[in-house]
Order: C-alpha cells, then sequence, then structure tokens
C-alpha cells in the first residue's frame, strides 16, 4: 500500500481490472475509466457534483420503462450515438447511405403495403410523392430490397402518440429495377420527450428539444447490410439543430416542384435514394452482441 | 447544414451547448462531451457495444432504492469517486486527514455515546481500545470536535443487515484535548453487493468484490471541515485491493499490544488520530449544491 494521489488512483483501477477474461472488454474498461478520471481532474470535480451527477444519471435510469428509453435519448443529445452511428458508416469501403436515430418510435410489425399505395389508410393534409431508389455500391439496384417507413401525421405524431391501430408505417418491397415509390403526407418536426431528466439538461443548456421534420427508413435486402436512417427536409427551421445530431447533409432533401417523369406527376415529390453495403463487408459490430458476458 | 464526420459532430454538439446560462455547468458538460467522444473515437466504439453500455447503465439506475444507490456504487468501482475525493483533501493548504468512501450503511441519528464507553449494546468477540485524537492543522488539540464511528460486527455485518435496532454506532464528543476512546471488537471485511449490474461488472473483470477490514468516521468541530473517512487494518488480506479504491497508506493502520499509557491498558489498540482544515479553508464545492438547475 502507497499513499495515492489523483494521478496514481488510475493505475491502481486499472491493475484491478487486468484480470479481466474479455480482450476487447478490457479495452472497453480501460480506456472508460482512463477518459472519466482524465475528466474529472481537468475540471476538478468536486465531490458536490459527482454526486449531483450521479443522481442525475439515476433519476435517467428510473425513467426508462419498457416503452421509453431515456438512457439512449440522453446519448443521443450528447452527440455519442452520432459519433458511434458515424463511424460505423465510414468503417467500410465505398460510400454507403449514412445512418440516422432510430428514434423511440419505430415498431416491429409495420404492416406490408403495396408499391404506389399511401403509407396512411386516410390521408389527411396535402400529399406528396416519396420515391427513388435501393443500390449496391456499384450503382446496381437491388430488387431484393424491403423499405420500411414510418414518420409523423399532419400534426407532428406518430401513430402510437395517437391510437393502438398502427398508420403512416409500412414495409414496402423494391421492384425489379430496386425502385421503391408512395404517397404520402408532409412530415412535421416535433420536440423530444421533455417531461424526464434528459429535458431538464436540455433546458438548463438554453437549447430547444426539436427535431426538423424527417421521415424515418430502414432499407435492407439479403447480402447486405442493413441501415437504419432518415430524410430530412431542407425548409425546416431546425434543420440546422436537431437536438439529438440526426442531420447531416447527405440526408437533407427539398420537396420537389410535381415532375411528368415521377411515378405521381401530380404530386410535389421528395426522391431519397440509398446505397446498400454488401454485408461480406459488414463491420456493424453486432447490435444483438452483449459486451458484458451475461451471468 | 454540412456533412458530418466523426471529427466535426463534437464541436457541432459542443456549439449547440453553448447557451447554456451557469458556467460552471457549462464547462462540466463541454469536458464530459469531449471526453465521451474522445472515448467512442479511441476505441472505434461500435453500434452494439453503445447500446449494451446504455442497457447496463439503465440497469444501474432501475437498480436503485431509497436504501441502494447502485450508481454510486459504480462511481466507487471505476476509481472515479476517489480521483474526487482526492482532489478535494488535496486542495487546500496543509496536511489534513485523508477522505475515504463513506460507504452505503451510514445512516443519520448515531446514538450519543461517552467517552470510555464500548461502541455497542453488548460487544461479541475479542476487544480493542479504539481512541485518538482531533488536532488542527497546527497540531492543536480540537475540544469541541465530534466522533461519528461505524462499523461491522465480528461477522462482518452492520447492525443494520441484521435488525432494525442501531448497534455498533455512536457518537462521541471529545475531550478537553480533542482527544476519543471507546472499547469495541475487531471489524471485519466484507463484499458489497454483489447481486446487481455492479457485482456483474465486478465478475467479468476478474475481481473479487471485497472491502478491507476497516471502521467508518465523520469527524467535525464548528469551524472545521467535516472529514468522511476509515482506518483500514494493515493486516487483512484484502489492503492492497479494496474493491472500490477507499484504502491508502495514510489510512491504514496495524492493531497494537497492550500499552500502560493508551486509555485501555488491557487490551489491544488501534489509535487513529485525525487533521482537520478550518473551514474559512473549506473548498469542498457544496455537497449539496445542484449543480444542474432544477425545475
Amino acid at each position: 500500500m502507497r499513499e495515492l494521489d489523483q494521478h496514481t488512483i488510475t493505475d491502481v483501477a486499472l491493475d484491478q481490472m487486468s484480470a479481466t477474461r474479455n480482450q476487447r472488454f478490457k479495452e472497453l474498461m480501460d480506456a472508460l475509466v482512463r477518459h472519466l478520471h482524465d475528466f474529472a481532474r481537468e475540471v476538478d470535480l468536486k465531490p458536490g457534483e459527482l454526486l449531483a451527477g450521479l443522481n442525475f444519471l439515476t433519476d435517467i435510469g428510473q425513467k426508462c420503462t419498457p416503452h421509453r428509453q431515456e438512457f439512449i435519448l440522453l446519448s443521443e443529445v450528447l452527440g455519442l450515438e452520432t459519433v458511434v452511428n458515424i463511424m460505423n458508416d465510414l468503417r467500410g469501403s465505398g460510400r454507403v447511405t449514412r445512418t440516422s436515430i432510430l428514434g423511440p418510435f419505430h415498431v416491429n410489425g409495420a404492416p406490408p403495403v403495396e408499391l404506389g399505395q399511401p403509407l396512411g389508410s386516410h390521408l389527411k393534409g396535402p400529399e406528396i410523392a416519396l420515391y427513388g431508389r435501393v443500390a449496391d455500391t456499384s450503382g446496381k439496384g437491388i430488387p431484393t430490397a424491403t423499405v420500411e417507413i414510418w414518420q409523423t401525421d399532419e400534426e407532428g405524431l406518430y401513430d402510437v402518440q395517437r391510437q393502438e391501430e398502427l398508420d403512416l408505417r409500412g414495409c414496402f418491397r423494391a421492384n425489379q429495377e430496386g425502385r421503391y415509390y408512395l404517397r404520402t403526407v408532409y412530415p412535421l418536426g416535433y420536440s423530444i420527450p421533455m417531461d424526464g431528466p434528459v429535458g431538464d439538461l436540455i433546458r438548463a443548456q438554453g437549447r430547444h428539444g426539436m427535431r426538423p421534420a424527417h421521415i424515418h427508413f430502414i432499407v435492407g435486402a439479403p447480402g447486405y447490410s442493413t441501415v437504419t436512417t432518415a430524410v430530412y427536409l431542407r425548409n425546416d427551421r431546425y434543420i440546422d439543430s436537431d437536438t439529438v445530431f440526426g442531420v447531416t447533409e447527405s440526408l437533407v432533401r427539398d420537396i420537389q416542384k410535381p415532375d411528368p417523369t415521377s411515378p405521381f406527376p401530380d404530386l410535389p415529390g421528395l426522391k431519397f435514394d440509398f446505397t446498400l453495403r454488401a454485408s461480406v463487408e459488414n463491420t456493424q459490430g453486432g447490435h444483438r452482441k452483449r459486451v458484458m458476458p451475461a451471468h
């Protein structure tokens, strides 16, 4: 035993973790402990501040339910999820469609919808044509692609915020050229849940909690890496300040005037193409893999 | 809007937090976001690993109850609380008694006990004399000092783990020379709670969850900074590997043979002196201050 100081404690902690069997888990925890200690030293963290932070994290955990994941929301408003998504997007070769955040309103079991049909059972509000093409990194269309889509209604609400019945979400099969097309309504932007600890954080930081208008997609095909992403509308006032940092230029589109060559020549058009990476290059690291061994 | 990469996202996030009104809170969050992003980039964090980590933190939060604070335990087993405590100890001038962790077994309302009386209502097991002196940084005894003490029994359990009645804890008033003295039993080491997510972490890291034998103290006096600390027994097998990093050399003592000059000449002795900092130098930063403005 020796007298510890605020620097030597770090090596003492790393030494005690040195018997970790899973080498990747050891690498993660070693780096995490070093960065946590560096953070505390850099800001000269006070005991009362540490306690306030731990109480905040406790509140975050206690706010979580099977239907609300406040910790994922926290990682989003701090930009952490975006760092991880971008690294994952840029890991392989070739330029593929960038990931955006999944968000809390995805539900399993989106109903199958025929190409050309409306996304909702009875669209209210002005309609747009939503269409595009799913291709591989060489530009070849992928006819086996599926395109799952969900979005808000004309008032900025998802179906699950209104009722039990699913609406304004569906799963499309691309045609032989990898194309998809459907009718829907303009999406509206909305606020993240502001009634929890993350809302307190956002207010304390003088930020708004808004997301710009967008439509969510999960696009996949056998033999290709699935991409979870969204298209964002450029004319939204929050396009440059998405509170969860889901927006990047390559995901932003303008609504186009009606185009005689589009699948719906009478409707304003929103065109969004996808490029998928062959899954032989899949380096996503296993979304469902537990890093920590289960006991 | 521009295309984000895994580096530029950090400045975008910091920019969105730049309107934070509380400047200290802004400093803390800016540094935290930078270190979180640096951590993710350094280890090339995968989406599945981030999700596993967020689920782990959620489990930590959900394990907390009014009687169990699993997040504080996490900060202890990662050495973070010790970094913060050490910086706080070394902040002022003069050499004062080092802090050790409070632990989960402190309860308010420890009964007053007269000097010289036993700490427990009916001591079981071999007795020791516990004594020492509370002084200021010039070495002058502090006659107004109070010494609150709590410890495990001969089986390594705290009173609150056995029964509702308080036992083996008490609050002593120092005498005119700042001295305190009492009879008690040898404390035993014990394991931190291993039935929660922190226990899973400890096992995955190949660590034991043990703390070496110790006795807890909270020592204070009007005009002096209160110190929360503990004395650790050198001959404990876990003295060099306390799972919560509470041990430092200046808090380690040997049990001494019976000493005719001690307050209890027939008993083995455990002598532990304290040095308190005058609270005009108090830079503890407010244990009860909320860092984040309440809403």
